[in-house]
C-alpha cells in the first residue's frame, strides 16, 4: 500500500480504524508531520514554558485547551486521542506501555503539544537536492543525547538530543540555508563537524534509530530533535505523561512549506 | 542628558534610583528594549499560551521563573521591580495606578513575561535607510485597535493592536524584508495599504499615540504592537496585571541585531 499519495484525513481515518499501526515516515507527501506529548495541566505550565525557552529541540506547531482532543490549528476534524499509530505511556519518567489508542485513558485535564519534526525539513533538502544518507539507506536517522543542557523550566530539564546527517561541504551550506528558514521544525543546524565537541562519544553508535554510513570528506551536520521532549520527561518524571512512539507521528493538514515563516 | 550612547547597565542603575522616571525611546543605541507584562501564576498558563499562539503580536523575549524578580536571559543584574522607569497596575481589567517601583508590590506567585518592541526593528529600519515618519517628527507611533482577533487562550483574548508607519513603495518592499527577519520584535507587517480592511475607520485618529503625516503615494504599513498583552487584559479581566507604562520599556543587554534568529 503506498500512502505517499494520499490526503492526510484519508490516512488519519485509517489510522483511527487501527488500519495502519506502523510509522508514518513517507505517508502523505509535502505535509507536515509533528511530535506529540501529552501532560495533565498540573505539569503543563512547566511544559509550555520549557518549549518557549528551548524553540529549537522543541518548536511548537499547536498546544490544545485543556481537557480537549480536537486539533483546531494543524487539521481539520482530527482527534488527537485516535489519529496517531502508536503512542507511549509513561509513569514517573518510565516508559509503561504503548498502545495504538488513548481514548479510554483520556482525562478532562489533558493538555497535548504537537511539536515540530524533521520529516518537513528532510523534505525540503531533497526539493534542493540535498541528498539524505539515511533516506538513501532505508533507516531510521541516528539520534545522540549530547552534553548541551536545555533551558530548564520547573520541573523540566535534561540534555539536548539531536539527530545527524553527514553531507558533503557544499551540501552543508544548502542545508544550513534551507533548514534557517524553518524555525517552526527545528531550524538551522545547532553543530557541525567534531562530535565530541557536543559529547557524543562514537558517532557510529547512535542512542536513538540506526548508524548510517559517513564518506570520507563529509561533514557530520547535527540538528536539534523533537526526541528531546521525551528525554526531558524521563528527566522530570512526572506522574502520567503521553508521547507518541518514534516515528509513528501525527500527520496535519498543513503543507512543509508553509511552515516557512 | 545624552542616554542614547551610555550602557544599558548604566541606565538601569539610574532608573531604579529613580533618577529616570520618563520614556526610554532612544536610550542605548542598539540595545533591545522590552515590553512588560506581570501576572499572578494562577494566570500566568493562560497568558503563555496566548503568546505562543499569537507570536507576532506577542514575540516572547523572557519568561521569568514564578516569583523571581531576576531577568537572566535579557539583561545582566537586572531586577524587573525596580529597572523600568513606570508601572501600569490593573485591577480586573482597569488601569489603577501608575508607579515608579512595584518592590513593595511584589508577590511570591508573580511571573513576569518580556516582549520584544518594535524599538528594535525600527533602529534596523533606519540602518537600511528607510525613513520612520514619526521618528523624523519627533512623535509617539500612531497606534491603533483593529478588527483583527487575536487567537484566545482560557481567559485571555480580544483585538490585536497594531502600529503604522506610512512610507513609499520602494520602502515598503524593504521595510517589510528588514522586518520578516526579526520574529522576536513583531516580524513581517500584517498588513499594508487600506485601513478599513482591518477595521481603522480613520487614520488620523490612532487609538494610542499620535498622528503622524502620510504623504501622497505612500502606503501605511502596519505591524502588530506590544500593547496587544495590555489589550488582552482589558479583555480578560483578572484579578491583578502589573504593566510596563507606554513608552517606559525595559532597558536588555541583548543587540537588536542580536534579535534576527
Amino acid at each position: 500500500m503506498d500512502y505517499s499519495e494520499m490526503k492526510p484525513c484519508e490516512v488519519r481515518e485509517l489510522i483511527r480504524q487501527g488500519k495502519i499501526t506502523h510509522q508514518t515516515s513517507g505517508m502523505c507527501n509535502g505535509f507536515a508531520q509533528g511530535n506529540l506529548l501529552i501532560l495533565p495541566k498540573a505539569q503543563a505550565y512547566d511544559f509550555l514554558l520549557f518549549t518557549q525557552r528551548n524553540p529549537k529541540p522543541c518548536p511548537i506547531l499547536e498546544v490544545g485547551d485543556v481537557g480537549s482532543r480536537l486539533v483546531k490549528r494543524m487539521a481539520d476534524n482530527a482527534d488527537i486521542a485516535t489519529d496517531i499509530p502508536k503512542y507511549r505511556i509513561w509513569k514517573y519518567g518510565e516508559l509503561v506501555d504503548e498502545v495504538t489508542d488513548i481514548s479510554s485513558l483520556w482525562q478532562d485535564d489533558f493538555v497535548y503539544f504537537l511539536i515540530g519534526c524533521s520529516f518537513s525539513f528532510e523534505s525540503e533538502l531533497l526539493a534542493a537536492d540535498v541528498p539524505v544518507r539515511h533516506i538513501e539507506e532505508g533507516k531510521n536517522v541516528p539520534m545522540y543525547m549530547t552534553n548541551i543542557e536545555t533551558q530548564p523550566a520547573g520541573i523540566f530539564h535534561g540534555k539536548t538530543v539531536v539527530s545527524m546527517r553527514p553531507m558533503k561541504p557544499e551540501y552543508v551550506i544548502k542545508a544550513i540555508s534551507v533548514t534557517a528558514s524553518m524555525p517552526r521544525v527545528h531550524g538551522a543546524p545547532i553543530h557541525i563537524g567534531d562530535p565530541a565537541a557536543i559529547g557524543i562519544a562514537d558517532i557510529h553508535k547512535p542512542d536513538f534509530g540506526d548508524s548510517v554510513t559517513i564518506h570520507e570528506g563529509e561533514i557530520p551536520v547535527f540538528w536539534c530533535c523533537g526526541v528531546t521532549p521525551q528525554s526531558a520527561v524521563m528527566s522530570a518524571k512526572p506522574p502520567l505523561a503521553i508521547s507518541h512512539a518514534p516515528g509513528h507521528m501525527f500527520i496535519t493538514d498543513v503543507k512543509n512549506t508553509l511552515l516557512k515563516d
